[in-house]
C-alpha cells in the first residue's frame, strides 16, 4: 500500500500499454461526446483529427485508468481537487496503442487536514508511434502513512 | 449552426439539470477510475467524500455532454487543444442534480489553418443546493463560416 509518504519527487510509474479499441470510442462518445469525429469513421476521416478519434475526456480517463493499474490502485488515493491542466497535443485514433507515466513533482501536507497531504503529478501518454499525445499534471490526496486509517 | 463567428465574448450558454444516477457512477468508475469511494456507498461515506461519489474524470465528462446538448451538438466543432485547468470543487454525490453553463470568454482565428478559429470557454457546473462543484476553462476549435464547409 503507498501512502502519502512514498511518493517522493522524481519518482516515476510507468504505464502498462492499452489498446483503443474502436467501439470503446464510440460507446464513451455516445455517452459524454456524440461529436461526428468521434463516431463515425468517415466523418473522423473529413475532420481535421484524421479518423475515428477518441474524444479528450476518453482520452484522459483511459490516462486515469493506467494510473490505477499503474500505482493508484494500491494507495491510500483520497481523491483529487482538480487538474492543473490537460494537453490533448495529438488525436488518439481508433487501433492506437497508449503507454505512458506519471512523475512526482512535489508533495506537501495539507495544512487543514493533517491526516493527508497532496501529491502533483505530471502524467504523459505516447502513441505506438512515441508521439506524445496527452500530457497533464494534476494533484492528488493520500492518506499519510504516520496517522492511521482515517484521515 | 454555430460557427466561429457566433462565439462573442459575454455570450453565455446554460444547460439543460442532470441527475447522476448511483448506477452511472458506479459504471464509469468500474471503466476508468476503480477507486473504493466511487464503487461504493459504504466506503464513499468512510472516505472525505462523504459519501458514493462520482470520479472528477466522470464529472468532467458529464459536463462534456451538458455542454453538447446545450450548444456543442449544434456547431461546427472541430474538437478541442486542452483544457487550462479543471477544478473539482465539492464531491458530486449520487442523486445530485447538476446544471451549469458555458460562457464565451475570447475568441481568435487560428494563423495556421484559416479555416478555423479558437474560442475559449468557461465552464461552471453547480449542483442542486447551488454549490459550485466543477470549474475548468478550456478552447474549442471551430470552422468559421465564411471559409466554406473543409477546415
Amino acid at each position: 500500500m503507498l501512502y502519502f509518504e512514498d511518493f517522493t519527487p522524481g519518482r516515476r510509474f510507468g504505464y502498462r500499454p492499452k489498446a483503443v479499441r474502436p467501439a470503446d470510442i464510440v460507446a464513451f462518445a455516445s455517452d459524454f461526446d456524440p461529436q461526428p469525429m468521434h463516431l463515425d469513421e468517415e466523418a473522423g476521416r473529413r475532420s481535421i483529427l484524421g479518423g475515428l478519434s477518441a474524444s479528450g475526456w476518453h482520452t484522459s480517463a483511459i490516462g486515469m485508468r493506467m494510473m490505477i493499474d499503474a500505482f493508484l490502485g494500491r494507495s491510500a488515493s483520497q481523491g483529487s481537487p482538480g487538474i492543473d491542466f490537460m494537453d490533448w497535443k495529438k488525436p488518439v485514433l481508433a487501433g492506437d496503442v497508449l503507454s505512458g507515466f506519471s512523475l512526482v513533482m512535489e508533495s506537501r501536507p495539507s495544512t487543514s487536514r493533517p491526516g493527508i497531504g497532496f501529491v502533483k503529478f505530471r502524467n504523459e501518454l505516447t502513441n505506438q508511434s512515441g508521439e506524445t499525445v496527452g500530457v497533464s499534471e494534476g494533484s492528488i490526496m493520500f492518506r499519510r502513512r504516520d496517522r492511521g486509517m482515517r484521515p
